[in-house]
């Protein structure tokens, strides 16, 4: 097993959907991300919380065997994010977003960190991104998560980052936008031409699309007759993909590792959506797990 | 080999697409079903055409197989549709929908077809379609589409059809519409509850998903590098479905059967989309259509 470095957010969220609305819940992506990859690999994350934050939840970050050295104390309050969803719970429209101690972060690698061979760039600005690779030498596999707002704002330090990693993981919408390319088939091969081996296409309750070289794997979602609110559902995904392939200690993985990788973290995807924050990612079963993994198996197979 | 009834439309289709546009190519439910099902079974062909109908095409279906002797030639124009779509190619917008000969037709069921086992109700009014499952009481699988346009005008006589069927084969957005119900997996309980054992929900570019008793089924769709127009996509796949399952001869079809079928479907589908029109359907080799099925499970298996 292999320790992934996660950088991203710890937050408080506060989310409407049609199913029902919550304040001031725990989230980011560093959160979701690494509470679903400490289900398979050992965990270091690197983040900033404000004074207001609780330790209560840190305190459960490290009962998962989540590292948090690289977890800042600021003066000051936490990063929140307000936002709402439709029927279509594809898309959020952002309320508020009040980045607080996020505003200065400076993501900093402990020294005990730069052993990790495995890199999850979480969706902050690229710029930041980046620094993180360059204080990692020694990771050699590196996958980046982004957003619409960083692709308007910062593309060009956001293609500089993607030059430089292995994979790219981004929802369906976002590489249309990102490649200015409507065909999947052809931005895939975009992607690809910018430097990264392997592409990650979200897609949603439609699951995953991996590509590979010429390879592709595509994983339906699993069809939940409850499903709440998708925030963090792309970060848990990427902490199941990244998880897996950690816990292989492949830094070149096949593609049957890939795709399995897909498949768990549609599994830790396919928790986090049936109810609000993060609650469900704090006490999976390996049993519940393996159950999920075998529900995809029953959904997909033909002969 | 069991034979299946086919009725629906044959007609003249103009289409435009963001990649590019076409006038009167033949298009119509029953041409794309006929046409794709003759690949795995033989097919009765019910529908009607204008005296602007082309001899050559008749033939063409002819030679491949399918039965036209309910076909009728009426005086006047063919049925001729017009559409358009954005780069989503999920939905159509009409333009322009002349009935013509249509406007009269009443199917009628030649005797030669009364000992068929499978029937597929293409779109049209669903008191038509009714008519056509009482003159065939042999039918042991009968199949029904439909469209956002009968759920408007005609829910009574549609949801009397759904009573009487074995399997709905509908578009994913009008299943929400009919059962006014989002999720997917409660719409499918719904739809249970009307009657069909079998539900078949089109999701476009992202596939098809089964829903068979408590079972389910899900086949994401082929990444395809060129995707030129989606007209007929959905009577295409039910061609390769309805005609697979036809050529098993299994009147209640196993899951292992169905999940087949499901590909088939998604095979003939996936030819469809490539560009504009049906030429796609006129030659076809076993051989293409056995390295499309390969194509899905290179893209779909786990171990």
């Amino acid at each position: 097993m292999s320790s992934i470095v996660a950088v991203g957010s710890l937050a408080f969220d506060s989310i409407e959907t049609p199913f029902g609305s919550v304040g001031k819940v725990l989230g980011g992506s560093a959160n979701h991300f690494s509470l679903s990859a400490s289900y398979f690999t050992p965990v270091r994350c690197i983040s900033v919380v404000g004074a207001d934050y609780p330790q209560t939840h840190l305190n459960e970050l490290k009962s998962r065997g989540i590292d948090i050295t690289g977890v800042k104390l600021s003066a000051g309050k936490t990063f929140h994010w307000s936002g709402k969803y439709g029927y279509d719970l594809h898309e959020a429209t952002t309320l508020e977003t009040r980045l607080n101690v996020f505003e200065t972060f400076v993501p900093e690698v402990p020294d005990t960190y730069k052993d990790s061979e495995f890199l999850f760039l979480g969706n902050i600005l690229p710029s930041l991104q980046e620094q993180v690779v360059s204080h990692l030498p020694k990771a050699k596999f590196v996958a980046v998560d982004t957003m619409n707002f960083w692709i308007e704002s910062q593309k060009d330090a956001l293609l500089k980052v993607i030059s430089k990693v292995n994979c790219l993981i981004i929802n369906e919408a976002e590489l249309r936008q990102l490649t200015q390319t409507h065909n999947v088939v052809k931005a895939a091969a975009q992607i690809r031409a910018w430097g990264p081996q392997l592409l990650v296409v979200k897609r949603g309750e439609y699951g995953a699309l991996l590509f590979h070289g010429k390879e592709a794997f595509s994983l339906p979602g699993l069809p939940l007759s409850e499903v709440k609110d998708p925030t963090g559902a792309g970060d848990s995904f990427a902490g199941g993909f990244m998880g897996y392939l950690a816990a292989q200690k492949q830094a070149t993985p096949t593609m049957a590792t890939l795709r399995q990788a897909v498949v768990y973290g549609s599994v830790m995807a396919s928790f986090i959506v049936e109810d609000f924050g993060c609650n469900q990612l704090l006490k999976l079963s390996k049993s519940q797990i393996d159950t999920r993994f075998q529900m995809f198996r029953d959904l997909t197979y033909f002969h």
